[in-house]
């Protein structure tokens, strides 16, 4: 059995709720906003591997944040809807103030008192990274908030999840990498981490011939995991 | 102005009209098919991206016949919808007996006539694509049907692009690349070829920060592209 040293989280769906960003969506478009949030979310990641997968050297990268304009922009024209400067700002200036989800805070802290450095490994930018941080009230938690922008290739590329290793000074199983994309979890676990999906959607597993090495709903299960990994949490 | 001496077709939505199969998952799960077969599409892409960036070595590489069936278990288990093996063995047939567009005969006939050398590059495999062709009658048209299996990468991976270039001994920006994804589009441009997009569903241009050389609606339009190019077809 491995044994945890640190733990490093993706940020957006897993530290920090993306949902008001919906909620805003539908009551700037009501019956629309949800179809809009959906097909903004797909771009946005479908766009970090477009990119990603085009230039190995970083060739077509473009920062995070950049491509959440770019595909919230596409999103709205496919859906014929108007986006006018000020609805535009008033969309992306949600993920300038997400909340944490309601047990994030708690548990971050417990995991923190049992000893174990904490870090963010996330798609996005510092500048939108720090941005969330603070609004999540998460601020002074995490030794590392490292973003991918730091070699240009997005998640799943194994550069991206070498920073953590890196950071932390620790070979990748003895960190737990913790995402709320299954995806996500299942890159990492290919990388080497120890893994968990928090699976707050209640999706299937991805059928990618890797399974994380924990999955649970939401992060008090992810306490659970780690307590079995024979920390006192 | 770039001279054009060959030409290079995406498959499946591009010279295949694979609406046969969300037709089929429609007639299967009355009214909850063509939800089945947009979730199946997107998985089917996703996986191709996740496992082409997590090992630039092609070490997470399936073909996508695997992919294929990957995807489908996984949209019908996420969508509650039971696949015994007989279902799911009707939905993947249809990939075997797909159709061509209605007008695709017809111009892929009049370019080969005009002296150009056609060629399919695409993401399925070799066993996947050989069937198609026969059974939408374009056995013979083709000096080259080129699979990504070849290098383990799939789109947009420039290895994946490259295959035209090597097999028709032709700089790309000499090579017509058509497909009706503009995401593929844009890869294409970005590697170099000479770009035309189908946009047959009417989308709006992806907003890669790169655009294809043409854009049109079906294949009559790519005829008044190559024209516009000199050629005489």
């Amino acid at each position: 059995m491995n044994k945890i040293r640190a733990v490093v989280f993706d940020a957006y769906g897993t530290l920090f709720d993306v949902y008001s960003v919906t909620a805003r969506a539908e009551q700037l478009f009501p019956g629309k906003g949800e179809a809009l949030a959906l097909l903004w979310r797909e771009r946005q990641i479908d766009y970090t591997r477009i990119r990603s997968m085009a230039g190995a050297d970083g060739k077509y990268y473009k920062p995070f944040w950049a491509l959440t304009v770019d595909a919230l922009r596409y999103a709205a024209e496919r859906l014929r809807m108007t986006l006018d400067d000020a609805t535009e700002a008033q969309l992306l200036k949600e993920y300038t103030c997400l909340s944490a989800f309601p047990e994030n805070l708690g548990a971050l802290k417990r995991l923190r008192r049992a000893g174990l450095p904490l870090g963010i490994l996330s798609n996005g930018n510092a500048e939108m990274l720090d941005i969330s941080v603070k609004s999540a009230g998460m601020h002074g938690l995490f030794d590392h908030v490292l973003s991918v922008d730091a070699v240009r290739q997005y998640k799943t590329a194994p550069e991206a999840y070498a920073l953590g290793p890196k950071a932390f000074k620790l070979p990748a199983e003895e960190i737990l990498f913790v995402s709320s994309n299954g995806w996500d979890a299942c890159g990492a676990t290919w990388f080497g981490y120890t893994t968990f999906w928090i699976n707050r959607a209640g999706h299937p597993a991805e059928r990618l011939d890797v399974a994380p090495s924990g999955t649970g709903h939401d992060m008090n299960d992810l306490l659970e995991f780690v307590r079995a990994k024979g920390v006192d949490v």
